[in-house]
């Protein structure tokens, strides 16, 4: 029944609700002395997150800003939980009030009911995709953990049917376009197709795809804390995502060994190197020092301008649709909340590497 | 560092290595007053996963014969930990003796050694699939707990590039090839495939179908314990796999909001009910009553006859073929350990789920 | 390193410092559908610890008023994990400025320094009895886990060398004194005696017994989450606490076999009754359906008049006197903290149980 | 449910019944590369707790010879699972035919019977002390994480009402008596003592001193991972114990403010150091560097051979006494088994601790 954790020696717990007065998050487990300032170290990832910033996804005003509660003294970490809470400022709660029996389609609005008996109907109450704002927040603090030379990247690259091209991955082009977007080509497209998307009241999925360079070979613990496992939970954990895959992944059915071997050789530092990275960097769930790359499925926003057919608590058929402030495609701002739980993951590894560490 | 147990209320911790004497599991958790016989409620799982079977999988030939040796008090389980032990015979350890030092290109050999500075390269060690049997022994257990009226099958729906026909699907055909292939034309063509594949001393991936029937509504935790990101978990701690999904998985990314619902109307019962089933059985985290389905990735098995390019741990370039007996696809006995793990989760659920109730 | 949880299924965590802007507490896992309101549910059981009420401990003066930021709908728990905030208002951190670099004797002060490499030095920060309201809040979202059938209360029974007389004991006199004492007698007798402790700046320690009664039998884990080893942990995570003891405790290493049984006889009501209860109400770990009762020895405040030899954070030679405000005897205020702990052990274990229970 | 597992990063699970075919245990999270075999650094400690060794321990003759099944290769432990298994050789179960159904006063038998509806009578099933010969298994593969520099011992300092004068204590007499008692000259008194309980089929409790010198300052984590409060957690695990203390425990309770300080000066080694140990080595829940100091009391062997009232299954008033093999004061065989808990906590949090280190 308790299960708003994650982590294990890093690990954080959120809570709140889409129209509460306040959401918010408690890292515990940071290690001490590191400088942690809210205003250069959290805000700008969770700006990243925010929404209402572009045509593209939902219009809520929402400043997230993120204040330190604890676990901070004159801007260093001192090893004791770090609490951090963002109020909410602009709930419409009266959009929700005649949907406040309905179940959506593709919500959780059924499956809480059943489970709970009841549910804060209220933007979607406690699933609602405002509560990624908590793992983004943790996910900032993650990567001071992390420190400067392991680096977690995000990008969008496919929405709909339409798949970037991969030989104009340019990591610049990230935030020259509304959807972090590494090919500035398909930006372009995508911008023409999520317009149409959004004006009919639709919406779409999208594919994120997450790298962390400068990870060090060790990573992960044996078979049932594999690093590709808990990095599998963690995207899983995230709303609407129904599909995740480390290096090539699902395509990986399709190859024979021979295709899918990551050959090595000596390098010329002494080291060994790996000639390919088939594995996304992950080897019997243990980092291998190369880049770990994992891609994840965002399903369309279930909020649609269209009616569907749906029941209600009191078990009549109705319709249904869904006017409030929604994103056309959720899988945009999925990429900043994947990144936050990619650095949460490899903290909480990081630390428990360190554990191993020989007298 | 610790790291080989899995599950919360229903909870299992495996132990051993590919060629030591023995491997088991522990399984707590368990409620009692269980009828519980090894032979007749575990080892036929057992029997379905052993090596050994048909020209398609390992050649090695292991009995993997379970003994219960605690737990369990006149054929019914008494509510303490059941400690299941399985007995390696057929090790031929000197098969891996001039691999002792080099890194087997896709295996865990590189990463281990990392990590650990020393490992037992026979046969894998503690990385070996053999591991697996203790899952599957785990599994059994579980599906006690879940009773007759949830089901967990698996079925291959792939195999390297050849996918079955889904409207062929007849699950009482995945016993009558050594795939568990549900659709028999697919079955009859892959036998022609998989010789060619096995003959040439290469390998090949697959993908496994599991299908939960009869899961009650209500089932998995709030957001980062949910229902999907647990058996994204679990899936991805299976040796090989490198991608998982849920009901549309990565095909929802090209859907539509509108297209990828799951609308409702009230049942000829009285109850709610889905007309699809897009969402493969889970919303926001939690099961619907409907199947729940899921797809993993299993890679081709690493070990090959064509010779890769590798170092070993003395730092020098070398060459590498694998001859120990292996599966040319690992695909296959993924099935019944996918099943057991899928097994395990909802056992796992099910008892959270009944901690929730309601006085 | 994160350590500021407690709980498996009924689980909260807390953050914050003395002298923060707030402290506060994320309660998971209480069910839904319970009727909670802060002012009626919570806030009394806060007053009863509350600082600056009588003479006898602190003269802080703080409301301790707790709000509720998520997890309630409607005045109902929702399932979602709620967050209760306490503002600190009366911080005077200019008290603590002298002995910023001095270790206090009997604080935490060195080893927090040594474990961190820093620590906020005001009022003891983290390691401030002012955490424990955080746990006061959670005790009393536990007791309405519990419900009305279960009742958990706690009194002084020892304050210094001076002990009650239980033949005296009345439950009904509890509230009559300041101290928690079910002897009104012992209690105008501790009257004059820590009034003398405390105009001579000095301090004493305390017994504190706890009972719980209509605790139903079977509550406990098997060996290592058994019911009293999970109340030991959880009286000893208080502040100075030094000793913790279940039914005739340490006195039971005195007694033979046939004085410590409790022997047992068919009831009038066709139930098993226990005769005697020298085993405080749990037997292998596991409820009796008895009392539960449990007491723990508080240390003396650590924080006294008298200058102390010590040492700080240059490596001088000093001595410290702490003129702070302070409890003479913490351990009167340690009552309402025992209490709420015993009654989250009791949730966290009744919902354990409820997931034992068979179809 | 589950409950057989016991620490965070060093974890081990243990499993079996007094008379079932063998117990074991599962070490996990034990670091690679540490030496370890069976007949030198495990079997020495199984034979301290060893039954059948002296007349004041049960007669039951059990070699607990341990097998080491897997985690360890060219004796050296490899980062992955250590599997103990210990065979039963010498159960007697009819000696408990006629007590099947009887509930014996101050066992488990009730309890059990309630929670789990079903019960493994024979010797007590899986409350039998039988399952501390698991914990100082596993004990003895901490004391290898510890190393050297870390040394845990135990004595028993009280057995009845009789205790030990503490200026004789030489802890070089532990071996030279069958009570583990530093202090030659109760020993002999002890002897008499405690032949005369034996003789009159009657039993009595013990108090167990535990210290481990050489721990590091800042071991232990906040608020709820304190060290005390898993030592406490630890030795109430055990079976028969009542009750745990540190430093000064209970007694603290008597003291003032300046009694109870521990005052510090500068050391000549330039380091600050503790002139008294008030508090047991422990500051907050952290380590502070001087000896760790637990007692617990050990309440008498519930089996007796005078007839005690109690009930049986079937809801009749019967008598019982009690004819197995038992301990007159099962308080002895708990020091190897407090010093094997104490080592386990120890060596959880020296990896935590290394968790922490900042690079």
């Amino acid at each position: 029944m308790a299960g708003n954790s994650f982590g294990t020696l890093f690990r954080f717990t959120t809570w709140g609700e889409s129209h509460g007065p306040a959401i918010g998050v408690v890292v515990d487990g940071c290690p001490s002395l590191i400088d942690l300032v809210a205003e250069t170290d959290i805000q700008p990832w969770m700006d990243k997150r925010r929404p209402g910033q572009s045509r593209y996804t939902t219009q809520r005003q929402e400043p997230d800003q993120v204040k330190i509660l604890s676990g901070v003294f004159e801007d260093k970490t001192t090893g004791t939980p770090i609490s951090l809470l963002i109020e909410n400022t602009d709930q419409r709660s009266k959009d929700y009030s005649d949907i406040a029996g309905k179940f959506r389609p593709g919500h959780a609005d059924y499956t809480y009911w059943q489970k709970y008996g009841i549910r804060d109907y209220r933007g979607g109450g406690r699933s609602s995709a405002r509560e990624t704002a908590c793992r983004v927040a943790a996910g900032a603090v993650a990567r001071k953990v992390l420190g400067s030379a392991i680096q977690v990247r995000g990008a969008l690259v496919q929405i709909g049917p339409h798949k970037i091209d991969r030989s104009r991955w340019d990591w610049a082009e990230i935030d020259n376009n509304p959807f972090f977007c590494p090919d500035p080509v398909a930006a372009t497209q995508w911008a023409d197709y999520l317009d149409g998307i959004r004006k009919s009241g639709s919406s779409v999925g999208a594919v994120v795809e997450l790298v962390a360079s400068g990870v060090p070979v060790g990573l992960g613990d044996p078979l049932y804390d594999k690093l590709d496992s808990d990095l599998a939970c963690a995207m899983m954990t995230i709303n609407a995502v129904k599909g995740v895959e480390i290096g090539n992944g699902f395509a990986a059915a399709e190859l024979t060994g021979e295709d899918n071997a990551d050959e090595m050789r000596m390098g010329p530092d002494g080291q060994p190197q790996f000639l390919t990275n088939h594995a996304g960097g992950i080897l019997g769930g243990i980092s291998t020092g190369q880049d770990i790359v994992v891609r994840f499925a965002v399903k369309p926003t279930s909020s649609i301008l269209t009616p569907r057919q749906t029941v209600d608590t009191a078990g009549n058929d109705t319709d249904i649709l869904t006017k409030g402030r929604h994103d056309p495609c959720v899988g945009i701002r999925a990429v900043p909340v994947g990144e936050a739980m990619m650095a949460c993951v490899l903290a909480d590894h990081l630390l428990r590497r360190r554990a191993e560490r020989r007298e």
